[in-house]
């Protein structure tokens, strides 16, 4: 297991490698640690502060850390060349100097071509490599984890399955009296005493705040009137690998106008299933755009409000990764993609319904790993 | 109190708009989390997406968010003109717009100076803004949050005394067996129930653990050996403030290399704090590095190894700010600054001790904001 994960890892950096000669990039510093953690397979860099570095040549791979790191990185990332920095050495002269170890000297000079990830870097970082380097270029790796493999596809279900715990648990707790952000706490707590973590900012939306796809959930309390919609929108974060699921559960029973909204999500989901499904039958290229417009289509045909957002969205390391289900997406689904498919109808002043699960694209047709159920919910 | 409120923040505002006069800005983008909660007031925005930006010109400050906070932010930003962006209109399009209207269009052309943040803007979006402007600079605001009001030195109060609470709650937790992450659990789950958050990734370092300064908590457990050591980092985030302490504990009887290391690491802050008073009675300007080397010669004078970090760190909205409390710092302490004073010990697989406390500068001398006891405690 262990030498299977290495083999995976440093196919990774070969693969990569070859990009960079095909681009003609003598190497790449890849900053945003969702690449690193694919790259590596550590995932444990902080978000907020630069904590590491991988630089990548078209022979060799180094990671650049800090000294804090060096034993963490030393017994799990064993496929790289560590490297420490300090504030001792600038990083670009640090890159300059492994660039004419890795490369031959004669081919490194300030024409020498550098990737950067253009969304993962600072004008500062910038701005401190064009000292040394004249031809900086964006190097594109945001398609590179589209395509999850056998381990990826576990590690997002095993995230699934403890959403769906989570999930049991906190329908439970829905009472009258407790708030918004109450709910959101008995979430994100259970998912944390399970070593877990949360995927992203939990969503919780009682009655009219549910009308706001991205509300953000307050100290509104739950009210003893029945109908009452609540929306819960929230992720697991295990093993590096992210969940992301959405239900609608209704307090005493719903209004027939409510009923309506539900059935038309649901279906509008479904349909967007069956339209994937039946062109994996046929071997037919699935366009991302149009599944989003079987699902936007059939609500909107329905005299609904579009939905305010895309249909889906790949996941992986990253809650919002490639393929994006959306009007405007050039995306194509394929084996081995897992995504979101979410329709939603949203009617100010009265409330939302979303409906969100993760699918996994294997050969004969989507496996569903959320697996809560979405029979109309009465709690 | 509430337009108290609003006049801090308009002041800030107006004070900005000097500072961009005086260095020849004709407006500045600012796109910090941090900053926007400084100048704003609300909080609340992600610092893994771009959720907002703020764009003050000479004349005018505006407020560029997603139609999702629309609602929180019509409500609680009173003193910015709200300005929705989405995919439609590209922001440059619509800062050179705000611009033409807010100054006179004769003065808005591609030469118009325009301030960004370098450390927390991408490459990808300043190469969107060159499109649009040729002559964009750093506008450098991290000394502008360097003095801190009554408001917010009592919300950092509040923020350390959570973190004594949850100090005390913790220690009743250690006994042989438990994991470090199940104690990071414990605090950070004491924080969250009291609606707070924390305000970064809390370090729990058990025995030989501690002689890292920023060890990772991991699965080792607490084994049943007296004189082993506890070394706990950790802060609490309330109402947008940080609060930062460390404290470091023993189980069953140290030994007497023990106790020296954890009576030299106290005295080393004594020294720095008894410094500081000196000067603050006797009126003379107080270098913070001068502060830093009275606690770390006494460090090395003892025989033990120099400190492998700063002395200390101001804190606020960030939990590393200004002024820092460096060999190499060029700041100086005045009156209304918060900062931490740190010093600790780190000595290769024996252990590390680390005592940290928040401090605030008032006119007559240091106030301790964390109150939690430095006795040297035996569990």
């Amino acid at each position: 297991m262990g030498n299977e994960r290495k083999e995976v890892l440093e196919n990774r950096i070969k693969k990569l490698q070859l990009d960079l000669a095909a681009q003609n990039f003598e190497a790449v510093l890849i900053s945003s640690v969702a690449h690193i953690a694919y790259l590596t397979g550590y995932g444990n860099f902080s978000k907020e502060e630069r904590d590491a570095y991988l630089f990548i040549t078209q022979k060799e791979a180094f990671i650049l850390t800090h000294s804090i790191y060096t034993e963490v990185i030393k017994s799990q990332v064993k496929h790289l060349t560590l490297v420490e920095i300090s504030r001792r050495e600038p990083v670009r002269k640090i890159l300059v100097n492994l660039l004419k170890k890795s490369l031959s000297p004669r081919k490194v000079g300030r024409n020498t071509r550098l990737g950067i990830e253009e969304d993962h870097l600072t004008v500062a970082e910038y701005r401190a490599l064009q000292k040394e380097f004249r031809n900086i270029d964006n190097f594109d790796m945001s398609l590179s984890r589209i395509v999850k493999n056998n381990l990826e596809i576990e590690n997002i279900r095993k995230a699934c399955h403890l959403g769906d715990e989570a999930f049991l648990h906190v329908i439970k707790k829905i009472k009258p009296g407790i708030a918004e952000l109450e709910l959101v706490f008995e979430l994100e707590n259970y998912i944390r005493k399970s070593r877990a973590d949360i995927s992203f900012k939990t969503i919780v939306a009682f009655g009219k705040n549910s009308a706001y796809p991205h509300h953000q959930a307050g100290l509104t309390k739950f009210e003893n009137t029945p109908g009452q919609i609540i929306l819960m929108d929230f992720g697991v974060k295990l093993n590096s690998y992210c969940s992301d699921m959405t239900r609608t559960v209704f307090f005493g029973k719903p209004s027939t106008k409510q009923e309506k909204l539900y059935e038309t999500v649901l279906e509008a989901q479904k349909k967007a299933v069956d339209f994937i499904n039946s062109k994996i039958k046929s071997g037919k290229a699935i366009k991302c755009a149009e599944v989003d417009k079987i699902a936007r289509g059939f609500i909107t045909q329905k005299g609904y409000p579009s939905i305010p957002h895309s249909l889906g969205h790949g996941i992986g390391l990253e809650v919002h990764e490639h393929p994006t289900l959306s009007p405007k997406s050039k995306d194509y689904l394929q084996e081995g993609m897992v995504f979101s498919i979410e329709p939603g109808i949203y009617i100010p002043n009265f409330g939302g319904v979303r409906i969100e699960d993760l699918f996994v694209y294997e050969s004969n047709g989507l496996i569903q790993t959320t697996k809560s159920s979405k029979n109309l919910t009465v709690i």
